[in-house]
């Protein structure tokens, strides 16, 4: 199991950790099977979507704060409800394809760490089998 | 595999399997790996959250009732395309990872079964590999 | 790894891939183990849910673009940021369970393959372990 430590900058945004991944699973030596992304917190979640252009990540982003505003009639003191369903939304757990020893995505897609409710340092694990 | 049986008490509520899964997980004898959580039904999902205050939950399934009433313009005549949509968002599968023997979970991270047409007796698969 | 190509006819449509996939599975010999199910798109995704009454796809679907119309004020100018958005929340990777070489679902549980932003022609990647 390898352990990626990312430091986000915002209250809310994306990571492209796409290369790093890609690096674990070449390192792992694996031909052909498949590779876990795990994020270990409940306010940030992990997703694949574009990594050409900026913009899908920040249309992505604001449309989630639309529909989860930070503020709202929520029971939770901390203040971080939305960024707890959030997580839920998008989730913490997504499983890759490897195969002839590369992690397989689609020709526009990348990994994305998502922070919901940073700035922090936050912990990524990934298994490859 | 593994199958768990729950008797869910409400119509909309989380359930709790942390203590079930990470059970399951240490009598498979697996030491390094990972652990599938299935849900075999269609108004219903699993999902990862904090577990440490109630409100948490109560903030996401407020807001998920929201976002996605009960009653709507829907065509479905069954009247539970709510528990339809809920689960296709926060889906039916989870992939968790093991090491040394332990499920691996952040330190905020609970797993709760998501039942959203209930009450009803349902089953979760786990399966550790 | 096998692959499915999917011609889609609609701007926005479910799939139905669920005899395929379990071809796949019993094609592959495999007795005891998983299904991944990955799709190399970023305004597509894979979900599970009912195949019985085809009332519950279209609920899905027209709530899903009620809470993320077509047209809004994103940024992305290629003018399908609703598709990106749609595609993180359902999500690209599904993973199932294999049980006496067959995939196992529910009663009611079938596999779609989600189109956001057709027609067109598109990939779903399927690993069986």
């Amino acid at each position: 199991m390898e352990q990626l430590t990312i430091k986000t900058t915002k209250n809310i945004e994306f990571i492209d950790i796409t290369e790093k991944i890609k690096r674990i699973v070449k390192q792992s030596g694996t031909s052909s099977g498949y590779c876990i992304v795990y994020v270990p917190h409940t306010t940030a979640a992990v997703t694949v979507n574009e990594n050409a252009d900026k913009d899908v990540q920040v249309d992505i982003l604001r449309k989630l704060s639309e529909l989860v505003p930070l503020k709202s009639d929520y029971q939770h003191l901390e203040g971080n409800s939305a960024a707890h369903i959030k997580s839920s939304v998008i989730g913490v757990s997504k499983t890759f394809l490897v195969e002839n020893g590369n992690l397989i995505l689609g020709r526009w897609q990348g990994i994305f760490f998502c922070e919901f409710d940073g700035a922090r340092e936050r912990k990524v694990l990934i298994s490859v089998h």
